[in-house]
This record gives structure tokens, sequence and C-alpha cells, in this order.
């Protein structure tokens, strides 16, 4: 018999990090900033009016605002709802091609689940033993190249002058680079926007900026890149950025001794916690994110995420291959990375 | 020579309606609502707090207060980032058929270019004279149905019969009842849901709740649909609904009497407007939604279009085939659309 249910799309759902409802959680699975966001988020807040109206579209004044704050003119930013949705739009805009995009086989996870929504050819270049990104795999012919700088969930990272490499490599098709973490101690590579007309560069707010509730990502690129972007996103939602995103993604940006404080305390932190978890057994490579990605020389990843998330501490475990006997373990306050190594001290000691 | 332009998507970019920025505009272009929302919002602004972590995926508070308004189970229910976001992911839901969906000719221009975007094919059918959408189109074998009631621009409305009929006729495609203006006085479909499985009503806070700003929309469906829905959804983009959203989402649901006396103005302006509209030659079909479709015995639509324009009042024309004579103008408050009869009669006395 025909039904309805068989015009209907098939998808593997996409399980994200767990938010638990529970109080006195440490959480360290989603990569989330363990500071508060600036102060001058709760000044803004009364500026949130005329919700009535519809938002600007194009979110100018938030556009202006990052696009100043990064140097560059607003015609070189595009805005989203996260950095998800600008990556998004991005895949469906540059990669119509009939060739494949190439990224890493370890990487994240959206990008297969995109090409897949958009139709786009895509072959997976697999990193070596240390998750390293191997920049010779780039240079074949290919319809586009993404891939996260540091990586994720490995936060693996590439010197400016690597990622210039594959850039170089590919001038005839879009090269995005994601930098979600970019902010914890990694060279962006956005003012080689300026030299190389194809590349675009995303970051987001949800890291280091503490705003993962607003929901802000954004691109840099040459103004075409950013005006074919925008051709896109306004053919099919024209208005994505509601109006407390608009308001107070811009008065965060006002707060730049605010940012480098905390970023630089997590930092601070994070080189600490890899020096204490070598001593335990854990083996990693250096990271420059807001997280690290771990195994333990004895102790199976997975039963160390089982028991920790008894114990109310919540990291992240991805039961794929070649990284199920790893742990991506956010840095959160020192505090918090004290109380998970006395757990995980004991738990490996057994 | 091979350049990263030649895979560009070629879109036609949508216009939305203008959203001057310069003071002392009456905007009656985009169908906002004329009234403030409810003061609940400002209430509620504080409690907007925790945004350095990601949002509930799911939206729960917001999904929980939509059911329990309507009289639905959580599950029943799905949010977007507007009606246009869920509106989108219904389309890649359920639309994935070899046969054509039917919608309107003369509809919401954004029906044609989802289609195209997910490679539905698709046919129109033609609406009457008067507007009116013929029941009997939709009885052909298809492979969904979608359309507005009130329809946008006409403002033609169908009774609920009518739209049972439809349905009953395309039982085993889902068929989609895009209601963004229900409440200024039509009848919704929402308990249909209960009846059939295959219908999807998708209604928006945009309009009767004074709240373009935040960009919510959301449908009512049977669990099975509303699965499938949010399964597609999580698979691409996990979080869209910021945090202020659900927060300020949930609130304006408990001002029951603001939403009731607003609306019942809306409704109460448009009905005079009607009549004295009617008193110097403009011709239109009675309206159920917070707008007019209108065109004059006489004067063309465009010059009175440009003409308002000058005279800082801020009507829509669509430049189309079919509906090139018409002007839709949003129901503003009383004393808005007083300035603009003054003006129109002026105007059309010439």
């Amino acid at each position: 018999m025909k039904s309805w249910r068989d015009n209907v799309r098939k998808v593997e759902p996409y399980t994200p990090g767990e938010q638990p409802k529970e109080e006195g959680v440490i959480k360290l699975n989603t990569n989330e900033n363990p500071y508060p966001p600036s102060e001058k988020i709760k000044e803004a807040m009364s500026e949130i009016k005329n919700l009535r109206k519809y938002p600007d579209p194009a979110a100018t004044k938030l556009v202006e605002a990052i696009a100043s704050y990064h140097g560059f003119d607003k015609e070189e930013v595009f805005v989203g709802v996260g950095s998800d949705d600008v990556l998004a739009v991005a895949f469906m805009t540059f990669f119509n091609g009939k060739k494949p995009i190439f990224f890493p086989d370890i990487t994240y996870s959206f990008y297969p689940v995109w090409a897949e929504l958009f139709g786009i050819p895509y072959e997976k270049k697999a990193v070596n033993a240390a998750f390293e990104i191997q920049k010779e795999d780039y240079y074949a012919e290919n319809g586009g190249v993404v891939f996260p700088n540091p990586n994720a969930p490995t936060g693996a990272f590439l010197s400016l002058d690597v990622v210039e490499d594959i850039i170089k490599h590919n001038q005839d098709v879009v090269v995005i680079v994601d930098e979600a973490y970019i902010d914890f101690g990694g060279d962006t590579a956005k003012e080689l926007t300026r030299k190389y007309d194809n590349v675009l560069v995303v970051q987001t707010y949800s890291k280091s900026r503490s705003l993962a509730g607003l929901r802000i990502g954004y691109a840099i690129g040459n103004k075409e890149l950013i005006k074919a972007m925008n051709d896109v996103k306004y053919s099919y939602n024209s208005y994505t950025m509601n109006e407390p995103s608009i308001v107070l993604g811009t008065a965060v940006l006002e707060d730049e001794e605010y940012f480098q404080e905390t970023r630089k305390k997590i930092i601070e932190t994070r080189e600490w916690f890899q020096i204490e978890m070598r001593k335990i057994g854990f083996n990693f490579a250096d990271s420059k994110a807001n997280f690290i990605f771990a195994t333990h020389e004895r102790v199976p990843a997975k039963e160390i995420f089982e028991a920790a998330k008894k114990a109310k501490i919540y990291v992240r475990y991805f039961d794929q291959p070649r990284i199920d006997n790893y742990l991506r373990i956010t840095i959160g306050t020192r505090k918090e990375m004290e109380t998970l190594l006395d757990f995980l001290k004991e738990f490996t000691a057994q």
C-alpha cells in the first residue's frame, strides 16, 4: 500500500554531546567555555527591543562589529546560526562541482553529513597515526577542500605555512579553514583571505567567547565569496539571525580585555593539565584547542568514560573506528580539571 | 581556465520586504504586528542566562509550552528558526518521492525555492480569478501538498471543510497547511492532525505574537511526522534555537489575555479598513489575515506603491504576472491605517 512514509528522508540521526540536566555535574563533553560570557552581555540585554519587527536580514550591526574587530570590511564577513549554519551554507554555495571534495577521515562529523545532504561527492583523506593531516593528500584534483584547524576531535593543528601550502595547491577550488578552536593558541589563516580569493575562514562565538547558547558563527573571505554565500542564504531563508543574537553578539566584541583574560586562563589550565595527564599514563598530541584528545596506556577509554559519567564528570567518547580508545576532554576551570584528575588518578591506578 | 567560480551555486536572490532604517516611516510591507509583544518578554529577559552552554537541542521548554498551549503532547510539536526553517525542514523530510508536489501558483514565494534547492519536482495549480484555491486541482496523484491558509500574499482563505477535503484526497502523502496568518480569524486545521496522520500544521510567532525579531516557528503533527522532522534536523544542524528564543518564546505564551486583545484589535481595524477601502474604489476579497491584497479600479498598483513610499508609507508590491496590479497592505494600528487611507483618498482622487 502506498504511504506517505515512502517519501520520508532516511537519515542517520546525529547524537549531540549530552546536555545533562542534573545538578552538580562537571561538564567537559561539548567544548563549552567554563567561564561566563562578558558582563557586556547583561548590559546589552536592555538593548534587545523592537522584537515585533523582523530582524535586519543582513545583521548589519553584527557583521560590521565582527568585520571591524578582525580588521576587514563588512562585505568580507558572513554570519550564521552557529558555525554549523555557516559551514552548511558554504558547502551548498561552493561545492557544486563533479569532482569530490577532500577532508580528513577523522574530523568534524558534519562534513560528510552536509556533503550527502547536498549531493556533494567527497573523499576522506586519512590522517596519520598521530592524527596529523598530510598536506600532500590535498594536492590531487578535487572539487574543494575543508578541514578544521585545530582539527576536531583530535586537537591536532597545522602551522600556518602548511595551511598556506594546501591553499597554494588548490587555487581553483574553494578551501574552507574551519577555525572553531583557533583562539586557544593556533594561528588564524584570516590574513590569507587577503592574498587568496578562494579561502574562507570560519570562526564561532561558541567556544572562546562563551556564547554557545547564542548560536553565532561567521566566515571571513573575499567579497565575492561572501556575496555568493549571502545570495544562497537569502534565496532560501532570509531571516536567520534573531535580534538577541545581533544585539548581544555585537556588544560582546567590545570587551577585549575579558576575552583575552579567559582565553589565557584556559590555555594555562590546558598546559598544566597536559603535564599532569602525561604523569598518569595518558598519551596525546599537544593541543592548541580547548580540549585534549587522549588515550590511556592501559585502561580502555570506554571504561573511563562510563566510570567518569557515574562520578558526574562528563567527557566525550566516540565509538568509531580508529578513535574508539580516545577521550575528548574539554578544558574547564582549574578546579574542574583537578577534580577530574583526582578521579582519573584513582580510576587508572586500579 | 578553471576557477572556483565554476562550482558556485547559481541562485535567484530573494528580495525580502524592505526594512527601512529612516525614522517616522509607517511600515505596512512585511505583515509585522503593530503592537509590541507581551510585557512578559521584558520580565523574562532576566531569565536568559547560562549562555556559555549550548542550548537544549530539543528546545524542550519551548516545545512543551507550545504543546501545552495548543493541547498536544510535546512529541507532536517541532520548533524551528521561524516558520521558514520549519517549512524547509518539512520539505526536506517529507517530499522525497518522484511525483511532483502540488501548491498554488500564487502563493508563498519560498515553496518553489525550497523545492528546487532539495531537488523536489513540483506543479503549480492555478488559483482562480478571485485567487481562490480550487480543491479539485489537488485530487490528482502527487508527491505531497502544501498551501498556506490564509494564502499569502492574497489573503484568500479556505474553510476547514475544504482543507479537510484536500487532506482526504491525499492520505498517502504529507499535506502541509501553512498557517502563518491563522490567528487573525481563520479556522486552524490543528485538530485534523489527530484524525489524519499525514497532516502537518505550521504556525509562527512572527505575526500574531509580535515576535518576528525572535525567529520562532513550529509545526503540529502526529508523533511519527514530528520524529521524522527532528531526525532530519538533528542530522545536519543540532543547535538551531538559541537560548533567548527558548526562554522568551516560552514566557510569551503565558500572556493569553494580551494575545487575544491585540489579535482582536487587528481584526477590528481590518474590518473597518476594508469598508473604507471599498468606498474609495479598491477591490479585494475579504481577508482573514493581518493584511489585505487590494487593487484599485483605476489607479495602477505600482504608482500607488511608489507614491506611498515617497510619503513614507511602505506597502508591498510584487512585480509578478497576475498580481502586478495589487498591493499587499499590512494591517497596522488604527492610526496608521487612517494616515494611509488619507493618503490613498487623495492620491486615487487625482
